[in-house]
């Protein structure tokens, strides 16, 4: 008899939220569910109340036999051993064996992988990057990071935690302490936090008119700086510019890796479109070698932004099958 | 009836040579020859000066039928499509058909890589690389290249041009014009020509006697600066810290992509051992995330330095009999 399992479970578990959906092999989220991650002073009554959740969304769909696998994206999560490793913005320290205490409580398989290598399968599975064999993810959010997939495989490396982009270096001035400890990494200045910075600095160094100068420095979002350069401002049209410029020259060197089909862009600020876009290529293409000249796509990300953090991670979830 | 093809072909087609060797299972030339690469006009008469010396060859191991496959590492070969494109060095413009040129007058399968891949293939089959399945093969010579293992697969990216590691960006000052055209990529510091470049460099803007300085700053090479360095010389030692310093930065950022087993140091730079390494290791380490702070080895090829690169192009010669 064949068994048929129709369904995976998707779980993107955020420093605030964590959020877990039940999604069928065409990428439809079919059920829904969250909880608050920092309401859980002890990691196993987080796993409990993650197991209660999913319990109740299995009666939605005919129950667990319904499942073949569970996807968790997590920060630091690791794929070979389907633990979390000392991640800074979660309650509980140290190595948390996430997969094994998910599996022991609800007997499914469980697959964990960091959130941005979650995004890249997502992607692959059912985004913008279907039927490519290789290309780079960026998850530009709070943090920026990425998730690289060579010869249709996502790369893992020796110790599970390859893909750390938004951790290579790209000046060499010292000017921007990262929040690993090191400076001038790419985060430093192409994450939504990295935007914000750049605007206080253009602010306090630059005389130019911007509406941005009736906002308190220190308050500053992202979020303030694309509004505005939508309206027109030209300061904050030239902060994109620049951020858009210091993440061209970077993809360059990443192509200069692995020469990808395409490298895609997903997360908040993947939404402000041409004003990013048009300076990250325009830098991208001055800095590829000729071989590559207006060979490389840059693409938005095809997953839809409500879902696509658990979707990345569900897609996980059909490949758990026989991990466990 | 199992047919029993004991050897590889391995050539090594360089800017001024092209050596080719028969090699056995276990990585011992059992048989070499040379042409001069640039004594040829045509591409086609090249073919034939190699077609002809691998004849006389195959006599001493008992025929081309003893041949399973030919491997070639050249500028800018191209595994895909088995051609050679547009290389600067060669004498010969365009695309070259150098796998089908071949193969049509021996009828034994070729498989075409360039050199730094066809390093990186010989180091895992015979080298410091057997049995990891992640490392970064660096080959320093007049310009620096690469060869990416991921999973234990060379990495060709999606045009067969992935792993051009020489020509990531490392400072952002524009001091150095690299040969490809833009400016500060890693060959232009820490390639032979990039240590002589570092000499002439310290010595117009530096004070420190040295024994450099008693030769014509036009005509030092990097050999020049070792022997120095070998003897004492603080100058010299300096431009290996630097070289090293900078290497290693750059190392940094290749592990956040790849979290590599180790990083592998093939040809003549290499052989400079802790004057070149110390520096490497020392600012590499200084580089790294936490998750990976003495995890990452750097190590010295395994390839018995004379008959490296033939070994290395012979290592894809086993693969070839599936590519034709």
């Amino acid at each position: 008899m064949v068994t048929c399992k129709p369904y995976v479970v998707g779980i993107d578990c955020g420093g605030t939220n964590t959020v877990m959906g039940i999604v069928d092999s065409r990428g439809k989220v079919v059920a829904k569910n969250a909880i608050k991650t920092k309401a859980y002073i002890e990691f196993n009554d987080f796993i409990d109340a993650i197991a209660r959740s999913l319990s109740e969304l299995f009666e939605q769909v005919g129950g667990p036999q319904m499942i073949t696998g569970i996807g968790i994206g997590a920060p630091n999560g690791n794929y070979y051993t389907g633990t979390i490793e000392y991640a800074p913005n979660l309650p509980w320290k140290g190595i948390l064996p996430l997969a094994d205490a998910l599996y022991e409580r609800l007997g499914i398989p469980v697959a964990v992988t960091n959130d941005a290598n979650a995004a890249a399968i997502g992607e692959m599975t059912y985004g913008a990057a279907r039927g490519m064999r290789d290309f780079i993810e960026i998850t530009l959010g709070t943090g920026v990071g990425s998730g690289i997939v060579i010869n249709g495989e996502l790369v893992y490396g020796h110790d599970g935690f390859a893909g750390e982009l938004g951790h290579v270096r790209i000046r060499h001035n010292g000017n921007r302490m990262c929040g690993c400890g090191m400076t001038d990494h790419l985060e430093c200045y192409c994450s939504a936090t990295g935007v914000a910075r750049t605007a206080r600095e253009f602010l306090a160094t630059r005389e130019t008119p911007s509406a941005l100068r009736n906002l308190v420095p220190e308050e500053i979002t992202s979020k303030d700086v694309f509004d505005a350069a939508m309206a027109g401002d030209a300061l904050a049209k030239e902060i994109f510019d620049f951020t858009g410029r210091i993440m061209g020259q970077a993809f360059a060197d990443f192509v200069a890796f692995s020469a990808p089909e395409a490298i895609i862009l997903f997360g908040g600020l993947a939404n402000a479109g041409d004003l990013l876009m048009k300076p990250i290529v325009k830098a991208m293409e001055e800095n590829l070698l000729q071989i590559w000249k207006g060979k490389i796509k840059v693409l938005p990300s095809g997953l839809a932004s409500g879902d696509a953090a658990v979707l990345g991670a569900s897609a996980l979830g059909w490949k758990a099958k026989n991990e466990n």
